[in-house]
């Protein structure tokens, strides 16, 4: 099964003067994959900051830049959530040239794991995931780690 | 006859601490519709760069902020090249909520006026315009100035 | 006397692929220049926000972008406002390399005129400036337009 | 002995609609304490593209989000350059509130690894390191690994 995925295309706003994408610019992109695997799903955050009261917040990252995308360049970022905990959840990222990406086997450009806290939108305290994200994860998302605990 | 137009998603990255999307960051949304009217025509920029070896250049603007957009909004960019010389566009361009969008007559959230350069890629100096621009806005871009100049 | 202004260095973040600073990342540097000229009146915006519970939105703007700014580049960037009626102040803008800037005589790259209405933070309706708004301009920054209104 | 240090301010530009700063837009905040530190050694990346002719180019990254900064908010950004190749320069990175950072002793906003590889600014090529990069980590910045290949 191929991962989630997400198309967008290189503007001018997002290169810098040496003629490739800025390198913080690429977190841009990889939020808007998860921003619309979310909505995939059927759920905005607005909507989700107001009932049930959550907002996601990134706790940590790691980002891999192999190649440098470009001016134009049409792009793919694939986005695999996994459970990391009653609270957390890890997602598996990557950026290709759109001619690359899955299911053609290319090499991404750029790999990353970002990890997301719910969180409540009021306290900003942990607060467990909303059960269509975990039955989501159990359904179609393959985690990789089992996480007994948000199943309890 | 409606406009070219283009969509854009507001995303986290487009906000401001105020819920809204910053002032300056409409102005990327410009910009991509401007470049996605010139591939309408079947240009790319790094290739106009290469060959005849020119670039657009912003020289002066005007916006018109008359209601913001939101996170998740769904926006559509208008764009309305217009000849002003044998070297510069004039790009009337609006921003709607979707919904609000050309056919449906709505009121649109910005308004903006962006005269464009071309240049010579090397030397940044004024550069007449390539022969498919002309025509391009002759045939269907209804100039609103008659710029005899630039048939000369 | 001088206009205020507020120095800015210019980063990989402000430029993009054609080597000079991206059209839009010019009004960030315009906006730092405005909350520097408020905080030096001794208030910041977060303060304003909470008491008297205004905020300040950009309504509209022009921008003449003369000689593009690059990298490493020094700005200064100046900031002139001007009452424009009991909510309404003008920003009379400019963005010089620091070796141009006043008292130097030398020319901007860029010049620009922002219009900022003061609003209710709640409710977003336009509200009255703040008395030490009024009076900083009254005594120091010689409006151009006389607004008996405000003093009213 | 403290670390290399950089000042910056929150503006609006870097918030997003949560009231926070958008988590890319710390990665600008150390792009800039790493081109100050560079500058510091009297070297600016403009220079060092025309002759040696070399760039630098993020290869990857580690962040650790802890507590978020916002509007108005004064930071510190600290940088810590560690040879790790005769080609690539690893720097540990924190961003602190301005009142905690060093030699407050408070704890950091952010942690972060980057690691940068010098490379030939035509063909992108990796390329040793300039000496005054190699003698500036011995001599001052406290290598934590010792890379013998870049005093070959």
């Amino acid at each position: 099964m191929n991962p989630f995925s997400w198309p967008a295309r290189v503007y001018w706003e997002d290169t810098d003067g040496g003629g490739i994408v800025y390198y913080a610019n690429y977190l841009r992109f990889l939020e808007r994959a998860r921003t619309e695997w979310l909505r995939s799903l059927g759920h905005s955050q607005q909507a989700l900051a107001a009932d049930p009261g959550i907002v996601f917040t990134v706790v940590s990252l790691t980002v891999d830049y192999r190649r440098p995308a470009r001016l134009d360049d049409e792009l793919t970022i694939t986005c695999e959530p996994q459970l990391e905990g009653a609270a957390t959840i890890r997602f598996a990222q990557r950026i290709y040239r759109h001619a690359d990406a899955p299911p053609q086997g290319g090499r991404p450009l750029l790999e990353a794991s970002v990890r997301v806290a719910c969180v409540d939108a009021r306290s900003f305290r942990p607060k467990r995931l909303p059960a269509f994200l975990s039955s989501a994860h159990a359904a179609g998302s393959r985690p990789i780690i089992e996480e007994p605990s948000v199943h309890a």
